[in-house]
């Protein structure tokens, strides 16, 4: 419980000193204290900047030590050089977390940049005070209008706890945004990836950790924690620097020993973590295991409009463990009885000629959606839409919703194309609807939905 | 050359009949009709609807036989049972091409539907009257403000060919708009991929031609075809009903034999096709065949305001016939001089420690772009940006646009995250700049485009 209380002031800071701000300020100037105005945290911000009296209306100080009250997190992004010193007078001036911006110590190949984090290391060791990075981009809470990174982010309360070794994952991937609550380990020289699992463990405010691994000189307290952990929630991992040459990449990135590619495969899968390949599925499977309720049945019932884009989604659930066996007799009468006499009946289901001239399209999808959701052969659904207009848009969001919220038990992914697709993807996602622009996204954040939940069932 | 003759009314028809058209209107309601007036589509518009006097303003005939003038292509969407006797007057009419949207031939088990389907290629083999479809979105051509779907789809001029087998890729995926023009050959009792082929061969404004292909019954001629003009033209080909439920799908969805997934995969091989495993594949690498000069030499180099995601492509490229060397001694030593003197430099280059800070970030980023596009060490380039705000995200777009204006004969791809990032993407769309969400979707592309150079100029 430690950590519950030690690293809290990375995500609730009542008050933030910035060491080495700038006094350039407007878009493009990458201004953390910018940022913080823009986000409205409410917590005290005092600038750190021996050349400046003022940045923005705020006062700027020459040294953290003549700041008048008590701070609770100090970021410093100085050259090098001037890091432990700085360290320093944040220890000595009670402060008890400090998020290190400033890269050039393990990352590179010289003996100054590691002399210069022992040294940091050291103070950390005897004061106690917590030390993020260096090399970090920093924290960020949603929940709390706070981000201490100097690039701006996307502020969206979802409940995901991210633990990267890069600040570039903060906003997630083209329509998703991801964080919720973030920090950047970075080059991990105190605070790490187990220290932040144990926080997110006991945060209400998180549902689904993700991780960004690079690497970690000791593995074993990790993987020790997250086997812990992953039973209660939801733990999904890219490890990346997978080729011997993105191995020597991270190496100079964060001075991260990347390890064996087979060796944290086998590792994470029997922690109970959900591994994935890149970005893009850690985005996709965190989101399906925030939103959607347990998928406890593999077999995934198909609806769809467009013939082909089902068969696509067929090809990618090959190889998963998903499945797509035919509806319960019952259902397969039901549905019969609305498709025109020639039409086979099975899965997927392609609704399109039960549909067409009909005076409501989406009202008849709809009735074929509830047959289709009371069937208890499936375990999942999948719904292919294609989006051509605004109107039909609207009228597919407040179907997707009601029947979201009619079946709070039942785990549905969507699949939006056509020229109003992307847009209606944007919209359902502050609507709690969870949707993809391809068959193969929605097929991959299902399979991992599955798994989590088969893993974790098991006896 | 005839089916260059042959096949223009479904692409360039000076005017078009719609049986079966619906007097609904309105956004919603799928009319042709009214999607060709919002395109603007300069042709001559017959609805035929025995039950209507007009339909938005078009006079309404009961049947193609009182139309008083010539007409070049119909539409048909009537239900099954009449559509023989409606190819039948088309045919008598004059009308030389006909596209057929109604499903329920051989794409159903019942012997009707087979029946009728002979009773169509009899008469369009004892008429000469060519048949899309049956079960046909249609055709399209954004050059020509024309489409004959039903659904609505994106105008925007690529020099794109789209053969496919289903409506429901027309629009592409995402932030990408695909056609250019396009033709849904369904279930294929005539027109045929060959035919399209030699159709898009002779086209001045396709440059790359894409397909989607479930099945066919005879696939010999198509791969003779597709090798002769993948000397001249890039092709790319999705084939989908790989596993065993998708092939049956498949015979329900346009009645296509889909075939051995490893007998299609060596032919596609074999005639110089990029054969690509799902619709994203398709679009994006379509498009940098479109969009980037030759790509003849492996070695990429990446260069990144983000080491995490750096990582992350090269961990992508592995697998791939890419590389990732590093610059030439020249370069490194240019480089090394922007740099703070801690920082090794290599491939990928990590500009952020040298751009961080300076008087404007993004010309200091040109500088370095600049150095590493004049090495002649490689053959592409992967630009990789975080894009937080609006003015970073101007200041990016007009950098990117000079240094694709400035380097024509090098191959550039960028991915572009954050906040702002796929904005801009969609923005650069239209500027000619290929950009995209994650290092994965870059490193394909890419590859794909070695993959075509590499081939076709192999002795």
């Amino acid at each position: 419980m430690d950590n519950v209380h030690d690293l809290k002031p990375f995500f609730e800071p009542g008050s933030i000193a910035i060491i080495g701000l700038s006094r350039k300020t407007g878009p493009g100037s990458y201004n953390a204290l910018e940022n913080l105005v823009g986000y409205g945290y409410s917590g005290q911000i005092y600038p750190v900047n021996p050349n400046a009296g003022e940045i923005m209306g705020f006062k700027a100080y020459a040294s953290v030590n003549d700041i008048p009250d008590p701070v609770d997190l100090a970021v410093i992004s100085t050259p090098r050089a001037g890091v432990p010193s700085h360290v320093r007078s944040c220890a000595a001036r009670g402060i008890r977390c400090v998020s290190i911006v400033t890269q050039g110590f393990n990352d590179t190949g010289d003996d100054e940049g590691n002399r210069l984090l022992n040294e940091i290391k050291e103070i950390a060791a005897s004061t106690g005070c917590r030390i993020l990075g260096p090399n970090s981009f920093g924290s960020a809470n949603v929940f709390y209008n706070f981000s201490s990174a100097f690039a701006r982010i996307s502020m969206q309360s979802n409940p995901i706890g991210l633990v990267s070794q890069t600040g570039g994952i903060f906003n997630g991937v083209s329509e998703f945004r991801f964080v919720g609550k973030g920090i950047d380990v970075g080059n991990m020289c105190d605070v790490d990836f187990a220290d932040c699992l144990e926080y997110f463990e006991h945060d209400p405010q998180v549902k689904v950790i993700a991780l960004h691994i690079e690497g970690m000189p000791d593995a074993r307290r990790f993987i020790d924690t997250a086997r812990r952990i992953s039973r209660r929630k939801p733990i999904v991992a890219l490890k990346t620097g997978r080729s011997r040459q993105a191995a020597k990449a991270a190496r100079s990135h964060t001075g991260s020993l990347a390890g064996s590619n087979e060796v944290w495969e086998a590792a994470l899968r029997q922690a109970g973590v959900i591994s994935v390949n890149n970005l893009e599925e850690l985005v996709d499977i965190t989101r399906a295991l925030c939103l959607l309720p347990p998928l406890n049945n593999p077999n995934i019932c198909v609806a769809t409009f467009s013939g082909g884009t089902a068969i696509m989604a067929l090809d990618a659930m090959q190889g998963s463990e998903l499945l797509a066996a035919d509806p319960a007799p019952a259902t397969m009468e039901k549905i019969a009885r609305l498709a025109p006499p020639w039409l086979g009946v099975g899965n997927p289901v392609d609704y399109w000629p039960m549909v067409m001239g009909r005076q409501s399209v989406v009202r008849s999808i709809k009735d074929i959606m509830e047959i289709l959701l009371a069937d208890g052969t499936f375990g999942g659904w999948m719904f292919i839409q294609i989006v051509p207009d605004s109107r039909i848009s609207a009228e597919i969001r407040d179907l997707l919703k009601e029947l979201v919220c009619g079946h709070p038990g039942k785990p549905l992914a969507c699949v939006l194309t056509g020229a109003h697709g992307s847009e209606l993807i944007k919209e359902l996602q502050e609507g709690g609807v969870l949707a993809f622009p391809t068959p193969e996204r929605a097929s991959r954040a299902l399979a991992g939905l599955y798994h989590y939940h088969r893993y974790h069932s098991a006896p």
